[in-house]
């Protein structure tokens, strides 16, 4: 069993027989020597030593993981400004590979054109140059953030993805190679029959099947995490199911995004999977406020809204639940995080790159110990 | 006449007639009114306001202008890495656009092939999956930087430009619409007849050609600057040809990139178009130092090199003129833009964008007055 922190704690329980026998052989030198006092001290000191030795890798546990979220939105009709339909899928993979690039946790594609409904939830009918760009952007998107291996189960051949061939990986650490070593891995659960009482079987990539805690559907998408130890001889592996946030919030492992649909643009606000919505919300705009003089303030989750073609103003429009024409005051910072710009315009996944990785030292100071001193900096 | 700097200089050899004038007419008055000294010390206390006044008036132009320039340098062989002949028009695009929303001034386009320098500097003979990318990426960004209007005439149809209808305007200040007012012009100049003694006509895109004041070999590229008075009657416009710098260096605007080829990394470096070189080089890897931590200190030209697929590493190794092999000693400055990127690589067009992001604060804050304080953050 190794020492890692991660492994220590759920582990403990099983090791009590150890636990036991070395106490037995504490005790047995105990008689031989005639040093009773003495060895209960030792002993209490060891146990003292070890609870303050999982104290401290707990706290290094947490201080690997990361507590915080970073969520982008924009809106699905920047497709529509590709001007072919391999350059329609080309521009999604790059809105993928800049969100994964920052690490961003969720990307929301909000429907900036009053799109019926039924096309944000129904099927894309087919690869034109327009049209059903929200939810052709959420395929594609969400089918780059599949682990390979995966892909075959949860993305079937599908015209969307007719162009496909021409993405660029996201080479992201929860896309493992076959051999790669991983604590984490994502699976789909196997239609393979278990033994009652036994969980089921998950095909994690990996050369042998994952066999896990759970008996679960078959069909479901898992993030496992891997038992330390693993039998050489064992024709499966042994693992956990673990919540999707477990290899950020502990592991401290970037783990790709999740992909949502917002009818407009409130809904982006409105519908967030967090339980008390954003802390931080940015708009972007050449419009904005200076960037360079702005400190981020710490926060759980944060929320970077991107415009479209005609920027955020036009997606403010064709939101019939806001009745405010000024972008700025739906957000607690609106700002331009390319100042003296050389070109008229910056388009929406140029501006992806650029404001996030103006942002990433921000929000690294906003978390970093010297706080203060960088706020003072400003 | 107006009464901006730009124009009092130039002028003021021309109207020491003028000046005569005026002052006869002062001592005219000075007869009438028979107050001589007063007089006199009036038109001393006139003159020494108008000293001044030109003093502050080259104060502020040398402010509006911008003295340092920046450059970018990259491996043709990026082109290679693109997944078919549209997307490597496109990702050609992706370098330029890039490039103006930073204003940068020279873009190199270096051999890590070894191509043959024929290869180079000769005819691109086809749009394929691969081969002479130097000059493709190079003839596809003196393209984009162009003014439409002068295209025609400069790029007439070529194989390379097949899919030039795929990539998106630059956009930059010096991509002049019909109608629109500005000092600068880029133009060409014209094979129409002038009159002895007179300078030629050019084609500056607007609705009358321009009369510059020396006669030029036609088919020539110039930059003009239009006189600030213009005749509503004349049937053409009138102005004086400048070197391509002043723009920038007078007028303070981003003025389009030039573009050179370079045979391998190390001529990057030494075939530099400034008399002294570059004196501030910043080399980028994900294995340099975090640029966080980084400030920049002021300089007249700075060079940012990026690598190709496989990193600087290997333009280094492909330069036979350079017997080092890590390639953090070439430059002054080896710097990691990205620190923590969620993606295992960063593809060199992403890296612009994001690296450029990162230096435009730094460069700022190095020619900002407040240098010293920035220092003291770091
Ligand atoms: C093509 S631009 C929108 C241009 C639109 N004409 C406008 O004035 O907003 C698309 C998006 O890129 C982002 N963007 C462009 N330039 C930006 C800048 N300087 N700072 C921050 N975001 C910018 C904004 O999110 C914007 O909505
Ligand atoms: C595809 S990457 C090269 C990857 C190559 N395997 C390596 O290890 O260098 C292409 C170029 O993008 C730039 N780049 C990529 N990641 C970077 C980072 N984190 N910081 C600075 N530049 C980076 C560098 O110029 C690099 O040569």
């Amino acid at each position: 069993m190794s020492n890692t922190p991660n492994k220590q704690l759920p582990c403990q329980g099983e090791s009590h027989v150890n636990w036991k026998k070395r106490k037995a052989g504490v005790k047995e030198a105990l008689k031989q020597k005639k040093h009773a006092k003495t060895v209960k001290q030792l002993e209490k000191e060891k146990q003292k030593e070890e609870a303050k030795k999982n104290e401290i890798s707990e706290q290094t546990q947490t201080d690997a993981g990361r507590q915080y979220t970073v969520s982008v939105a924009l809106p699905g009709s920047v497709l529509d400004n590709a001007q072919s339909a391999e350059l329609r899928t080309y521009l999604a993979g790059q809105i993928a590979r800049a969100s994964v690039v920052f690490c961003v946790d969720e990307i929301i594609v909000f429907d900036e054109q009053g799109e019926d409904v039924k096309s944000v939830e129904g099927e894309f009918k087919g690869v034109g140059k327009k049209g059903q760009a929200c939810i052709q952007l959420a395929r594609i998107l969400q089918y780059l953030e599949c682990p390979q291996y995966l892909r075959k189960w949860f993305f079937p051949k599908h015209q969307d993805l007719q162009y496909a061939g021409l993405l660029n990986p996201l080479d992201s650490p929860h896309h493992m190679r076959i051999d790669e070593e991983s604590q984490y891995r994502e699976g789909i659960v196997l239609d393979r029959p278990t033994k009652q009482g036994k969980g089921s079987f998950v095909n994690c990539g990996m050369r042998r099947d994952v066999r896990i805690d759970k008996p679960l559907q078959s069909g479901l998408r898992v993030t496992v995490k891997l038992n330390k130890k693993q039998s050489e001889e064992s024709k499966v592996y042994k693992g956990t199911v673990v919540a999707p946030h477990v290899p950020r919030t502990e592991g401290g492992l970037y783990w790709g995004y999740t992909v949502r649909l917002a009818s407009c643009l409130s809904a982006v606000f409105t519908e967030s999977p967090y339980k008390d919505g954003y802390d931080l919300t940015i708009g972007t705009s050449e419009r904005g406020r200076s960037l360079d003089q702005t400190p981020l303030t710490p926060f759980k989750h944060l929320l970077v809204v991107f415009g479209g073609v005609q920027g955020l103003e036009a997606s403010l429009d064709a939101d019939q639940n806001l009745d405010v024409t000024d972008p700025s005051v739906l957000f607690d910072l609106y700002l331009n995080t390319c100042p003296g710009q050389g070109s008229r315009t910056i388009r929406t996944e140029e501006a992806m790159l650029i404001s996030m990785a103006c942002l990433r030292p921000k929000i690294n100071a906003a978390f970093s110990n010297n706080t203060h001193e960088i706020l003072k900096e400003h």
